[in-house]
């Protein structure tokens, strides 16, 4: 049965279940098959529990089952807590019984080995034939905190849900790990409405569970903890939607580095993809990277504001102008531009702070707000007031000021009459706790956090998103259908072959990308007629698939002046190249125009196990080699993240002119990398790589001196 | 009167004064004049105490004096907080009393403009003529907890000083942020033994504090908070003598951003050299730069341990996969090794943990520590027997764990049988505290700290610091003062004015440092003659002190080939560059060698204004302009130090040979360094700014292609 996909309703009966199965029910409550029956009951879930075990009449007063097939009424979802050998059977159960989603606790698949990860093909198989959709196998399952699904055998099941608005979905790889953030975030105040632990995927994987969240209303932002996706195309889908939604997806996504790679490769069975390009899909996809889960917590309530950043320059206030300075480092550091204030704004504090204190920014108000703590509006007022100003980060204390005094409404009404963004991060006492009238403060619904490093984090976050969903939103970060009819490359891309040169030049040219001019000549006569034609000077090359570095083999030479220097080139190219490789296919000599001096550029493609074709863009030579300066997108690219791979690079100031060279035609390269994605687009199943190398810059236009084309054996699975 | 310097017995009166003289007393406890009196007998200080207040009789029982000078006995220490019109007075009554020390808590100087550094000037002479040493201006004061001297009013003198061991002395630039961290410390249980908050350094500075620290039996680590050093040659010999002493110093220097240097520039008084040269300056002299005080709280008991990290391979013992990632990015961020594991200990650890955990690095016990708390020690004994591991941070918790269990003991004996740095970062449930087990452990001396990331952190600090250690024993880290006699350069180095290259070739040779054969020719005839004598093809330049730019002017014609070529690039190059530039002087054209190709480097010199000569080395052209991939060193350098700065830019890969290039000569620009450090440390005072821009490299030597030095207009103040 071939199912259509619709992220909502397929997940519904997930988190919103009209009656839960249990198979494997317990009558210990912290058993994995004894927690959910317990937690159902205790967190007041409103559908039919129905525990399923042949071994007991009745579990915590509820009716037990021998199987799910005796379960009288219709059985939305079930969970599934019997050993590994028996899950098969409950499943073909509960497909039998028309049950519509299931959650399996069980271990002992994919992580332990190839007996396991047979068993699991078999329940993806059984899901995808029957429609029945799964979570798991191995993972805590998903609590709904709303409604009290609590179909998880978690602790956190256990957790009295204390956090007053819950608007936070949370996805994880990790069963454990999730619960240690479901607990701190809880802690802290920041309740999750979703919680799901994928495990396995062995059918739902992480993004289905986002998507869902993103086309729920009652999720307003959305947090992950991910060591490898599944299927990147769906992942870049949904994170496109989210963006649609303007719902900010928060992952820490493990494997930043080599240890941590390896590491989250026996963690679960998912394939990562090198975390540059990772890094380089969040860029392009507009997910947030996080490095640990206190950012998470401390984003969320001042995403729940509903206020934006309108920008990044950003003013403090402060009473110690140490602590000032430091906060001042970190926002600069994060991205936050630390502003000059304008002189009026000086002005308006300078009347009323002492001559110790200073009004610049970070503006340092010292201990006097001890004893007049009405300097703190009065700064406050100044700076929301300067027009330069997008965000205000306030912190101060008030330890002599009591609770109802005039000058906390003032602090309230300045925070609810502004458009700046204002954060409180009051300095609390060491060990003590917040004072009186800055709880006062928080309790007006002013986004509060002591922790000042990680308030400017979030905050910061919360900027750069804020930009991410301007910018995005632009015409040119959507991915353009080419106008064109997709070339037909048929009977150039055989499988298993590098590509000629010539080929390769062949293949560019039928997507439109300037290459040398050039022909193939089979004699030294033929070089000599085609040189003519192209006008020298030349370059000659061997053209093979089977040889790619022509320099090493003395197969390349350059600038060739007259027909004299073309015929003596022919003939050593031809044995150069023979002593090289005796066995090498030669198509013949390639004759070239010779180009120019200009700037050497390198497009390339390499195909990621998850993301598919990542295409490449750096400078040529030492900047690419040495230096590594090269951006990375996943294509298909959009015309402003292919200007943004040329802009990133740290060598980009060079492609702008310096040292008296003339700027290089930056749209030529946009034109080119939009062209290769195109391309690869196109043919992702057939191009394994292709390079451009170099890619020779003028300052009006471009032209591939040399390229290179790899098509896979076989179509990639 | 001059003074010799010597930095334990100038201070002492500060750190421990048989008398205390308050100048200025209150009977107000919580005034600057009543809080120090009031601490000094509540934290039992056991000397003298003098209040010096003419409106006063007595002030807590204690008799008061109208003057110093009224005093009966001698006092060591005066603490003055009068207002700022009155503290020369008082000061010189001190001088008179023969007094020793002075902390000057009044503000009212530097910081409050011209008439207020007037005033300031004013106590920097006194003090200097009559020995007084003075703390302050315009600062908290001093406080060392180990005898009651509490001449401070920062209200860290009423805490109760709750900590055990106290070996932190701390010094900052900044009181009050000083005074949070004092109290954030001792809150984590982590007292400091002395506190100085320096003020305006009129006399005494933050680096002669830190000196004391390095020299007092009872200060093993110090601490500091900087905004900008005043004596950088000063700061940097204290550094030198702390890393004799195996004493680590823990700077929060802020103003790496230039916000923040703004801002810092407003707090203090203090010229603040660049962020980068900052950085350069902590990376030749040992100190540890953190960019939070929580760094320093979490260092300090990791170093009390006595051990030390023999390197940085790193094992990870975590009860979730996912922390144990996420904690090993975190390790590789920080330049931990998060290493493969021997096969024999992943084979120890298999034997005890279930089939759902993993013995790979980082190790997953999984949630099976709560039923089986053994396998954490089993687990540890595993990975500290591994003979590759140097670290091993256990990210675990033992909730069912009664104290007195035999694993918690046998977790304690494995500590303290292993050469392995053994860390504890326990998971602590949200909201709870730490499981009476570990609290056991804790107890025994187990370095623990439930703050995973700031842990981490702390421990990457310590095992860079027992590098640094190592490293800078080595001889070759030491400065050599040049073996030959310093060159007489009178009559080369006019002040104010820019030499041209010939001049500035003149001087390097004198160094020793390899330049390009040449001559000045005054006339075409005299070119020919010395391009004769140089040998053919030669380059042509206009030598004048007015024109740096020779291509620009047109006065430099590359790669002639004989005489013909010389006479007429002889009269393009007067001619032009008089076009360029109507009233240069000209000394006459430059014949030189035409060096071969090679690699570009740029060594060169620039005058900060807080360290002196800084040493910059990048290699050529855009690598400098677009890339900025330069290295500095303050001068002078050791040999260590300069082949460091050719080894840490990221294009060093070059110099190694790439793309068939053979190898620079590294030896020889290293030699280049130590020539230019010897030349600007000589003449420290002279030269300003000096380029050899490039320094052409081959695979068997160096030569400077082109040169300038700038020589100041007058000695530096």
């Amino acid at each position: 049965m071939s199912r259509t996909h619709n992220p909502v309703s397929d997940l519904e009966p997930f988190f919103n279940p009209k009656s839960i199965a249990i198979i494997g029910a317990s009558q210990n409550y912290v058993k994995p098959g004894g927690r959910p029956v317990n937690a159902l009951q205790s967190k007041g879930y409103r559908g039919k529990v129905y525990p399923v075990n042949p071994s007991h009449e009745s579990i915590n007063g509820l009716k037990c089952y021998p199987s799910v097939l005796d379960v009288p009424g219709e059985v939305d979802l079930a969970v599934v807590s019997v050993v590994a050998g028996k899950v098969y059977q409950a499943l073909e159960e509960c497909v039998a019984k028309g049950v519509k989603a299931a959650v399996i606790f069980s271990s002992g698949f994919a992580e332990v080995g190839d007996d396991g990860l047979a068993e699991q093909r078999r329940i993806t198989e059984l899901a995808r034939k029957s429609g029945l959709r799964i979570l798991g196998p191995n993972c805590l399952g998903l609590v709904n905190t709303t409604n009290g699904v609590m179909a998880s055998f978690a602790f956190i099941v256990d957790l009295p849900e204390t956090a007053e608005e819950k608007v936070l979905g949370f996805v994880t790889q990790s069963g454990a790990f999730g619960a240690i953030i479901y607990a701190s975030s809880l802690h802290r105040g920041v309740g999750f409405n979703y919680f799901v632990s994928v495990g396995n995927e062995a059918d739902l994987e992480f993004a289905d569970f986002v998507e869902y969240m993103v086309y729920d209303d009652k999720t307003k932002l959305i947090g992950g903890y991910l060591e490898g996706a599944k299927d990147g195309d769906k992942l870049r889908r949904v994170a496109e939607e989210a963006l649609e939604a303007e719902k900010p997806v928060l992952i820490l996504k493990v494997g930043r580095t080599v240890a941590g790679s390896r590491a989250a490769a026996s963690h679960t069975g998912s394939l990562a993809g090198s975390d540059r390009v990772y890094d380089a899909f969040f860029k392009q996809t507009g997910i947030i990277r996080i490095d640990d889960y206190t950012e998470l917590i401390a984003f969320t309530p001042l995403f729940q504001t509903g206020k934006m950043p309108r920008g990044k320059n950003t003013a403090i206030i402060a009473t110690s102008g140490g602590a000032g300075v430091t906060m001042a480092d970190l926002c600069e550091s994060l991205g936050l531009n630390v502003i000059p204030l304008r002189a009026e704004t000086r002005e308006k504090m300078d009347r009323v702070l002492p001559f110790f204190a200073s009004s610049r920014n970070p503006v340092d108000l010292t201990a006097a707000v001890m004893t007049r703590p009405g300097i703190v509006v009065d700064s406050l007022r100044a700076v929301c007031e300067d027009p330069e100003v997008d965000i205000v980060i306030c912190n101060i204390n008030l330890p002599f000021t009591a609770p109802g005094h005039p000058i906390i409404q003032e602090f309230i009404d300045i925070y609810r009459s502004t458009d700046k963004f204002v954060l409180l991060s009051p300095f609390v006492f060491p060990g003590a706790g917040m004072d009186p009238a800055i709880l006062e403060i928080l309790k007006a619904g002013v986004p509060t956090n002591p922790n000042t490093v990680i308030a400017i984090k979030a905050i910061s976050i919360l900027a750069e998103y804020s930009e991410t969903l301007k910018k995005r939103k632009r015409p040119e970060y959507r991915v353009r259908p080419s106008k064109s009819p997709k070339p037909d490359l048929s009977g150039l891309l055989q499988p298993g072959e590098t590509l000629s040169e010539s080929r390769s030049k062949t293949v560019l040219e039928k997507y439109g990308i300037p290459v040398t001019r050039e022909a193939l000549a089979a004699s030294a006569d033929e070089a000599v007629e085609k040189a003519g034609q192209i006008g020298y000077p030349v370059v000659l090359k061997v053209d093979s698939p089977d040889i790619a570095h022509k320099t090493d083999a003395g197969a390349l030479k350059l600038n060739l002046r007259d027909e004299g220097e073309v015929r003596s080139a022919f003939g050593e190219i031809v044995a150069n190249a023979r002593a090289y490789k005796p066995d090498a296919r030669i198509n013949g000599v390639l004759v070239q125009e010779m180009l120019p001096e200009g700037t050497e550029v390198i497009v390339g493609v390499s195909r990621d196990p998850v993301f598919g074709p990542v295409i490449m863009f750096g400078l040529g030579g030492i900047f690419v080699e040495v230096l590594k300066d090269v951006s990375f997108r996943v294509a298909p690219v959009s015309p402003g993240d292919a200007r943004d791979m040329v802009e990133e690079i740290k060598g980009s100031a060079l492609l702008r002119g310096v040292r008296g060279r003339p700027p290089a035609d930056v749209e030529s390269i946009v034109d080119v990398i939009l062209k290769v994605s195109n391309l690869v687009s196109d043919y992702r199943d057939s191009i394994e790589e292709l390079d451009i190398n170099p890619l020779m810059v003028y300052p009006d236009g471009v032209k591939a001196a040399d390229a290179l084309i790899v098509v896979g054996r076989e179509k990639p699975v």
